[in-house]
């Protein structure tokens, strides 16, 4: 063998090992010959389209490249033929979705105007001027407190702060200088969406985009929070992202009120009727998709019971209580217990350790399956309190990492997250400078996830998928399945849904792949 | 022992394993006391200025953070306490640093207008429409080319394009149109470095990037090879290093032509004259610090030969040789070898496999001290030929890595790289999503390095230690030593010249640290 024939067979060996660790490795040893041939297809595809669509410029896109930042290529991902390909793509669980945010705006606007109680007001008339700062607040009203008076408009100069004016009315009545219907639409659109220009320009810092972040999830709680918006909305949610492949969600839902607002616009209704809502809209699908001949498509959707951390040690006291309350009487709904809000300003895991403790030892003694699935090190920073998050997720024996986005900084977490078996549950928005590569190399188990992808626009796991795939000369259609398994394996299913679950991802998988080979996708 | 008791001496051991592998840890452990009390000293200082400086709003600056990118942020950084002291730290030295780029501008732009022979010319007489993306191009001429007729102006409609201009008189003659002689330096400026503008906007793209920064290295490249400007330049390079505290250096030198240009206007110097040029600014300038008792702060300075990986198999054989040759005539200056330029569009090292390897054997054979320190890494690529280069590099046994930066999603790598010894040299110039916390964790080594400062203008290395310093809650004063140390350590120095060289470090350091604490600095 010359020197350099030795080198090369050096040089393979040492990639292989390098790369050993990674969910494709095992997965191409197995794969069958159909499996190759797709492979090889998407590996095809997808280096025509980097020639084509990523190396090229496009008018109002700066700096074009494959896996660039989401929001200012949707555009051109939509027109991707290897995009069309993977909305077909069998995505296995969802498992990292906060439900405030998981409908396309406009259909909740749709949703939003049809329910007559359901009234809007702001702090002052809109004016041109003040329009871009100025945030609506929603709520659904008692038929009696119904605003009746024509006169009322958020545009019109004598228009009195703070009244709530009937929402349909409100978008009627928008001032033609302001839009008109339209005017409002693009409004409020704006108020509950984040577009390039804040994302990359305005609000690119943390702090920044997290405030915008906050102040859609304060206009959008009213809405949220009654109930007859909620019922459709949960079943858009469930439909939606069964048509983008996806056979099982748990879903995030913030607690953060003791009650939600009933259709009389009485905020009294327990969030023991609104789980048992979510119950039946689930089962109602389930048996839609199961007569259509459809069953391996569904297995199901969850809860994961999230609370703020912006809450007082005393405060989060009945949320602790009420998440056992509701796993006591739901135990196959609600899969764990979380805590969200802003990791870089809100409290941290160790200000809750008294009381998490304390919760732990009562599941524990009272023999419930409930495990915490927190959020952590969703941040830049290095050694801050929200990057200390992860030690406490770990410590506290979380079953997966909301984000993790700097859990590949710490050697040690890295080594106890893979032998303990937690998952990251991962958003994928923009590859380069992405953390992922590291972990797949790592062998640390990853479930992509979607978060916020009303806000975003990035409905469905498609997007996410799309990115891991083009911004890698590594990950190919066999990294996507390992990915599509690992999100179904690091559910909260219990052994006997879980192999049930995987069995109809590949019956799925094996039809998704040959449609490539035989090119009827 | 409580629960929680229990917890947090478990969370306290957790964090310290993660962080085991640091190289300030084992140094907190022999701190002496005015170390520790000088790290206290720092760290509120950090603490404090993050409050004033860092979370408050600044005109012209759009989302102000600690560690953010630092040609937005250079103004507020000078004006920090934290800045002033850094930068009478001793910080060891410097191995990662292009020659071409080495010195300030505006110094540059005065060496260049004193030299009567230096000649600049445009494709097209300049406009106002056309003066931002023409760019110059600059010689050295032989006396009997030098232009005379004083009628020409590059900004005169009449001007014929290509014409050489004496560089002064193209100065003087600027339209005021376009600014006059102020115009001209601007412009100038304008193609010799990169604004926030461009690094955060229009550029902001791998690709583009490399395309401004390519340009700039072509215009530079008249002023570089004219060896008259090339002997002031060096020694302004060494002498400002030496006042920012850098004691230490490795330069790359772009050997890219066969030889540079006289004071004759000839291209007719060989190499060989320009390394004894070198020798003689570096041994002027020892002899002067060494008179003044200051021996302590310069050890001195060699050459790591570069040149380009634009080559061809056939161009690039002349510059192995020429490097050998080099090295045998200059044992103690010749530290190394690399190939520069855009490893994203250019030859991968696997593309000159072959006379590598001869290189190597030759080397070997000649019994030669001169090891390979390749570029590598230097990309956001996953798999990519870019990233590739990591594997090439260490198999060829590279001395250390310059950038690195997708050293970590490599687990074997990191491995190796470790095992090896083989330093990372690492630039530092905005932190959040850089993986230098994940390499410090990890116990990967560091060589904190400017690489091309006088285009983005963080000349010296106090801005690099600054950002270290305040984008991450876990470094100190004593991380900033132990980087410091590891850029002696991981020098091309004997043995012997490092043990005196780290010497002479630690009687600056105990200084410094004095200094500190009776808070005379």
């Amino acid at each position: 063998m010359s020197e350099q024939e030795a080198y090369l067979t050096a040089r393979a060996k040492l990639i292989a090992e390098d790369r050993a660790q990674r969910l494709d490795s095992s997965l191409l040893q197995v794969a069958s010959a159909a499996e190759l041939r797709a492979e090889e297809i998407i590996r095809a595809t997808k280096a025509a389209e980097d020639k084509a669509i990523w190396s090229v410029e496009h008018e109002g896109v700066t700096n074009t490249f494959a896996g660039m930042q989401f929001l200012s290529a949707k555009h051109l991902v939509i027109k991707s033929k290897l995009f069309q390909i993977l909305t077909k793509m069998p995505k296995g669980g969802l498992l990292h979705a906060h439900l405030d945010a998981m409908v396309d705006v406009d259909f909740l606007l749709k949703l939003t105007v049809a329910q007559p109680a359901i009234h809007i007001r702001v702090p002052v008339a809109l004016t041109p001027e003040n329009i871009k700062s100025v945030l609506p607040e929603f709520r659904g009203l008692p038929a009696n407190e119904f605003t009746t008076t024509s006169a009322q408009s958020l545009t019109a100069s004598d228009y009195v702060p703070q009244t709530w004016v009937n929402y349909k009315r409100a978008r009627e009545t928008f001032s033609d200088e302001l839009g008109g219907p339209e005017g409002f639409d693009a409004w409020i659109t704006g108020t509950l969406t984040i577009n390039p220009n804040e994302a990359y320009g305005t609000h690119n810092s943390v702090l920044k985009i997290w405030e915008k972040f906050a102040s859609i999830f304060v206009v959008k709680r009213g809405l949220a929070l009654f109930i007859p918006i909620a019922v459709d909305y949960i079943r858009e949610f469930i439909r939606s992202s069964v048509e983008d492949g996806i056979s099982y969600i748990e879903t995030r839902i913030g607690f953060f009120s003791e009650y939600f607002v009933g259709a009389d616009g009485q905020q009294n209704v327990p969030h023991r009727e609104y789980v048992m809502i979510f119950e039946r809209i689930v089962n109602e699908i389930k048996a839609e998709l199961a007569a259509q001949g459809r069953g391996d498509e569904f297995q199901g959707a969850r809860i994961i019971y999230s609370t703020t951390r912006a809450f007082s040690l005393e405060e989060i006291e009945w949320y602790f209580e009420d998440c056992i309350r509701l796993k006591q009487e739901f135990p196959h709904l609600i899969a764990g217990f979380d805590l969200v809000g802003n990791e870089n300003t809100l409290h941290p895991l160790i200000y809750y350790l008294e009381p998490l403790l304390r919760f732990r030892k009562r599941v524990e003694e009272l023999g419930l399956d409930l495990p915490f699935i927190f959020h952590a090190g969703e941040t830049l920073g290095d050694g801050s309190e929200a990057d200390c998050n992860l030690y406490d997720a770990v410590l506290l024996g979380t079953k997966r990492i909301g984000h993790g986005f700097s859990l590949v900084k710490h050697p040690k977490l890295v080594e106890l997250v893979k032998e303990k078996g937690i998952a990251i549950e991962r958003l994928t928005s923009s590859m380069p400078a992405h953390p992922l590569p590291i972990l797949l190399n790592n062998g640390v188990s990853v479930a992509l996830s979607s978060d916020d992808p009303a806000i975003f626009g990035n409905m469905g796991l498609s997007y996410d998928f799309f990115q891991v795939l083009v911004a890698s000369e590594v990950n190919g259609l066999t990294t996507l399945k390992g990915l599509a398994r690992q999100s179904v394996e690091y559910s909260t299913l219990t052994s006997a849904q879980k192999a049930d679950a995987l069995a109809a991802f590949e019956r799925r998988w094996t039809a998704f792949v040959d449609s490539i080979v035989d090119g009827t996708i």
